[in-house]
């Protein structure tokens, strides 16, 4: 239950084509904008201390289709913005993610990030705290640049919200009576914050009125929780051997997600006590992740989980109805698609 | 060369009593101040995530002298403000110092902070770095509230600024090559640039003309790397165990701060190789802190440190001169004898 990591590039797997054509649809209604906004990423992510570059260029300018700049870019289009502020806060917003990532790999342990060795890996992990730190500032930097009070609140409340979700995940972690309530606070917080605060800029920067900047709040926070969904569903799923990653990860590193909590949920005491012993203990057997799977599917836990992942899409969905019909709002609509069908 | 740690709180040893004198002159002089800064802190350090607090309290409510804030609470009440504002900034100092501490402890895997288990000795690297994320996010928030595009900027290019300094210290760490220059570059990103900023925002809250923001920011700056300097010194100090901290904690971890790198520059081939062997090679044996410190006192490397430090400690009162005598002008001035008297 890492944080979301950005979606995988088509080589290392073979997403669904229809899903991947919501993204490349997505991207071409923006396409000058992307260019615009990684080259600023690029130029600010520079420092004469060379490490800061060379550190920040391995998770940034490597893999990673910027999903969240992408919302932040078509949200602003989406409200008829034409000037130049949301590609600023587009890299402000990738930068942000970063942080979070840098952050994450650290102190998952994780050795793997987007199919390559983590960063924390190859520099070890006081330069990816750092290093991170430097990119948290970047961003704020960027955002007093951009001038905006309104748009520094957004982003600065969702950093802190984002905090106090990896440190909720970490109170949780290793408990198998979390609750579907906990896990659920815990994604809006370390994933969905970030999705809202990046489509609420869009409309920010718009000067649209509120009820326009909530709806698109509302479509990304939406968004953001079923992509987390989908991302702790597929770590369970084979689905996740094509796109280039493990399966279990989740499993090894004790994390509580949903389809175990909804599995010990459901299970009798002997299940209890299996989930027990791997998850709370971390006595792990190399049959153990074979077990798991098996009660996951005898309960439809990933099934399950997916479901929910496709109620939050159709909420993100609703957040769309505001707007008139147009290019944007269409590709908008089909990243919720694209976020779902990963899964299947 | 860790991040400047705060002064020691005065139980755990005996400051010089007229060292000590000037910081409570300090303190005298903001009391109300600094009590309704005090509240603050902790009023904007809660969270429902009950370990955020919690850790939090472990660095910010126990020891610590606020040296930070009470530079910004007495360099606003110098420029004769008379509002509110300066408590919020200072608070927003104390947080970003708090955070880079806590990442600080992370990336040195030290165990010991202000004399007490540091907080990822107790909670962990992951509590420990997600923590300072929140209290930077918390700082941010903190400075959008206060509303000044000017302070926002002073403050988030300082954050910017202290991270490069962390990571430029990790690039030349172990290497007995590094330059004065490299390590003057550090310090003045990881310690001097938070306290330039502290200073900085007293004169601009008060609307203060830019000459005299610039030298109050120089007054910051200097005495910053003057602390850092001392504090370097002192860790080769039979001082340091009066402080109630062990000597040689820099040495130990192959850290290279100006004893070490003027002893170097100082020494002949057999001491150069020496120093190879126990800060790049990392091979320490029992006598060899012993042996470091005759080098040391041959070279007269911790003198000169200090010397040094009075140095940029005569640069600092230089900064206070735009100014009218007053208390609080002498008040800064005796905070400058009082950093640089930790050393005799």
């Amino acid at each position: 239950m890492r944080t979301a990591p950005d979606v995988q590039p088509s080589a290392n797997g073979a997403p669904r084509p229809d899903a991947e054509d919501a993204l490349t649809a997505l991207v071409g209604l923006v396409q000058e904008d992307l260019d615009a906004c990684n080259r600023l990423i690029i130029a600010r992510m520079q420092s004469p201390v060379q490490l800061i570059p060379q550190l920040a260029a391995h998770l940034i300018a490597a893999g990673g289709k910027r999903l969240r700049p992408l919302l932040t870019l078509a949200a602003a289009r989406l409200c008829g913005y034409r000037g130049e502020r949301h590609v600023g806060l587009a890299a402000c917003v990738e930068f942000i993610h970063t942080a979070t990532l840098l952050h994450d790999d650290v102190v998952d342990e994780s050795d793997l990030r987007r199919g390559q060795a983590s960063a924390n890996a190859i520099f070890g992990n006081k330069a990816s705290v750092l290093v991170g730190d430097f990119l948290f500032a970047r961003a704020f930097q960027l955002m007093v640049a951009d001038g905006s009070l309104e748009v520094l609140d957004i982003l600065c409340s969702a950093s802190a919200t984002i905090a106090e979700g990896e440190v909720l995940q970490l109170v949780i972690q290793n408990d198998t009576a979390s609750t579907e309530a906990q896990y659920l606070e815990v994604i809006e917080g370390k994933t969905a914050a970030l999705f809202a605060a990046a489509t609420r800029v869009g409309a920010v920067v718009a000067e649209r009125p509120r009820s326009e900047a909530e709806a698109l709040e509302s479509y990304g926070r939406n968004l953001g929780i079923a992509f987390q969904l989908v991302d702790d569903a597929l770590d369970y799923s084979a689905e996740q051997e094509r796109l280039g990653k493990t399966v279990g990860d989740d499993f090894r590193e004790g994390k509580i997600t949903l389809p175990v909590i909804l599995a010990f949920a459901r299970g009798d005491e002997a299940e209890r006590a299996f989930w027990r012993r791997v998850l709370e203990e971390k006595r792990q057997e190399e049959a153990d992740l074979a077990h798991a799977l098996s009660l996951m599917h005898r309960h439809n836990t990933i099934t399950d989980t997916i479901d929910r992942a496709r109620h939050y899409g159709d909420l993100a969905l609703a957040g769309l109805a505001p707007f008139a019909e147009c290019p944007e709002k269409k590709a908008l609509a089909g990243i919720v698609e694209f976020c779902v069908a990963r899964a299947r």
